[in-house]
């Protein structure tokens, strides 16, 4: 369909990398699933539909690029306990009993969550196979899945779910909005062995891989004693940095931990909530930013945040830098704003697809009603962001070329629906 | 107006002080200002009004124990910049230029923003005479105010200021909303000599006090260079403390400082968002509680916030003390959720009239949805207030038995014309 977005303040990429983004009020036409032109109307430009931008933002589409999109229902069940407690007294005796259908109707609840608050693309990883996949499809989302995978050389856990993860990226090849990676759980749930067949396996199927690492103090000691090295350490000599990686958490991590991301252009994904919620700590990221580190945003799982909320995690990743370096001037809005999304894009190796409001990429776009108290006067829309909106702004979404949310509905699934399914999951298998 | 709330998942107090929170389906009904009951719906209550709860949540409304409401407008004006930067390059300039009148306005865009957040009552320190209270009283809301008070010794600037904090409050004496406070600055606005004149006047007119204190290392090296004293010692020795109390910020606080904030019985504001965006770190909040002060949530203004979302702030309090303390146990939602309501009331000399259900208080409630997807399935509504919601889902505000907001529309306050009025004020003042 081709629709025109009139006369909207838009926040769009500033002159190069690092410079501060630029606000204007422009017109954006898409084609198709692509942005046509962001400026002039281009002459014959007929759109099916006109979006009024009065009072309104226009952004690109967040990209959450870390989540398990499957645990949506498990929110706000184990809280305020020790990580121990957490997984194995609650999230695991309720994943244990957790069906492929809830799976799917947990990944559903999630992007119903996600487009709410603006998030357009996701990174994911999941233990059900092709749940999310499925969900994603259906909804009109675009994601990055990972099949998680555990194992020990080459034993029967680990050989099976990587024959998974290859036959539900075969499944959903007529997807363009759906691309595959290998998830290698932690260095704590997967042996040396394995990791090295992971490695080998990624660069023969040419595939990225989503990983955990350096989340706790625990796991660096436990790494330490088992291997001799970081995890960071233990995944560049297993050949697990020779394709494209995006490393969730890096809360732990010390200056040679953060040469070696650097020069292997590892994407770290922060996660301010998560990493606070379990006890963790804070990620150096302004450090890693300082090493050219490509820094991007996520919530992880609603296990343990409780929401899937970019612009919730993007106000996080700006105050709590400040707070840690007594410094006001330390992860500025704008640069918040580039990690939750072309920063984003690039982690996932579609910086040149989304990630920002310009002519001829995807149209994954979000629209925000600036006609809120909380964003009033609309003194800086980039700032507003970070330091003032919630998230609940969002009004409409487009994906890829889709309005898949308008004024706050949801076109593409039926939410009550979702809101029945998981309600009774929790009443079978919550308690 | 007699309300029955029917059928409504509430937080409701626990057995003593510090015990979680009871959380029950029931049904609250309301005669004139007050809860007449909770449970059973009295023999002969006739309703003329009844809300249905049906998938909604009942929590006593929120109170924010420290604000400067009239900064509203000033959102984003100044953000990533050095403390100087901000106040005297943005900050000041602005506030020079600012009229009565703007206050005025300033004050009602932040009580629409606390409303449709849930919060009921505010304490707030104001600089232009009435017009915060001018607004409070128009609006329905309920709020402390405080001169903003800055001298030396008994000189002209403090004289006059306090003779209009007695005028103000004498003004208002017929709106039993609205209490005053007297609001000594800071250490740093004020000397010695005129903070000793504030303690008497407060003492004689029966007033408690509301100061910044120790918000900064800079304010913490100056005053003992300039009193030999740390900001607390000073307000201790110049009799401060003899009278109820709030101190705002309290981060830079050392064992001797807490233990006299203990012994006096004073009640410390803690200000996450505002204390980290300025880069003066983070209140040893864990700490205070375990030496049993009265510990409660604010927002600071919208200048150094940019929010005045007491959801948000919870959610940034039990986070960050997890992070900083390498603990998931530090500070939970339970705790949250007290220093958000009761304490905040009992901060307010207010523990026997609002900040919890309860019959025969004051009416002062919030009603939030849970059919959001951030907010279901509904596994705990405790922790979901401060892990999982935004402030977004306050649907119905209740204070002083009145509906000031029902159903997300203010209904006490014409929201159009104030996003006019601080639109047109930004435009002439704000460049």
């Amino acid at each position: 369909m081709n629709i025109e977005i009139k006369d909207i303040l838009a926040i769009l990429p500033g002159e190069n990398e690092t410079a501060p983004q630029r606000v204007e009020r422009t017109s954006v036409c898409i084609e198709g699933k692509r942005i046509k032109a962001v400026g002039e109307v281009p002459a014959g430009f007929r759109p099916e539909k006109t979006i009024d931008g009065k009072d309104r933002l226009l952004i690109p589409g967040l990209v959450n690029c870390h989540t398990h999109s499957y645990m949506s229902f498990m929110r706000n069940v184990a809280d305020d306990l020790s990580f121990m407690d957490w997984l194995f007294g609650r999230i695991d005796p309720i994943e244990q009993k957790m069906t492929d259908e809830d799976a799917y109707w947990g990944a559903c609840l999630a992007i119903v969550e996600m487009m709410k608050s603006g998030t357009t693309c996701f990174n994911d990883m999941q233990m059900n196979i092709c749940q999310t996949s499925r969900a994603v499809k259906e909804s009109g989302m675009r994601a990055v899945i990972s099949r998680g995978l555990v194992g020990s050389g080459n034993d029967e856990a680990g050989s099976s779910r990587l024959k998974q993860a290859y036959e539900e990226k075969a499944a959903f090849a007529d997807c363009d909005r759906l691309s595959f990676r290998l998830g290698p759980h932690a260095p704590y749930t997967c042996d040396e062995a394995f990791l090295r067949i992971v490695a080998e396996e990624a660069k023969k199927n040419n595939m990225g891989i989503h990983m955990h690492l350096s989340e706790s103090r625990t796991e660096i000691e436990n790494c330490r004693k088992d291997y001799g090295a970081s995890p960071i350490e233990l995944a560049e000599r297993t050949g697990l940095f020779d394709v494209p990686f995006i490393a969730a958490h890096c809360v732990q991590v010390d200056e040679k931990d953060m040469e070696i991301l650097a020069r292997h252009g590892v994407s770290v994904v922060t996660n301010p909530a998560s990493n606070m919620k379990l006890g963790n700590g804070f990620a150096p990221v302004p450090e890693m930013m300082a090493k050219g580190i490509n820094l991007c945003l996520g919530t992880d799982g609603a296990g343990s945040n409780n929401a899937l909320n970019m612009i919730r995690e993007m106000s996080l990743l700006t105050l709590i830098h400040k707070g840690t370096h007594l410094s006001p001037q330390c992860v500025s809005a704008e640069e918040a704003f580039r990690m939750a999304t072309i920063q984003g894009a690039k982690a996932l190796c579609m910086e040149n697809e989304i990630g920002s409001v310009e002519a001829g990429k995807k149209a994954d776009l979000a629209i925000l009603s600036l006609r809120r108290p909380s964003m009033w006067p609309v003194n800086n829309p980039v700032a507003a962001l970070s330091y003032s909106a919630n998230g609940s702004e969002t009004e409409t979404v487009i994906i890829d070329g889709e309005i898949t949310m308008e004024n706050g509905k949801i076109l593409t699934m039926d939410e009550e629906r979702i809101y029945f399914e998981t309600e009774r999951i929790m009443e079978r298998i919550g308690k």
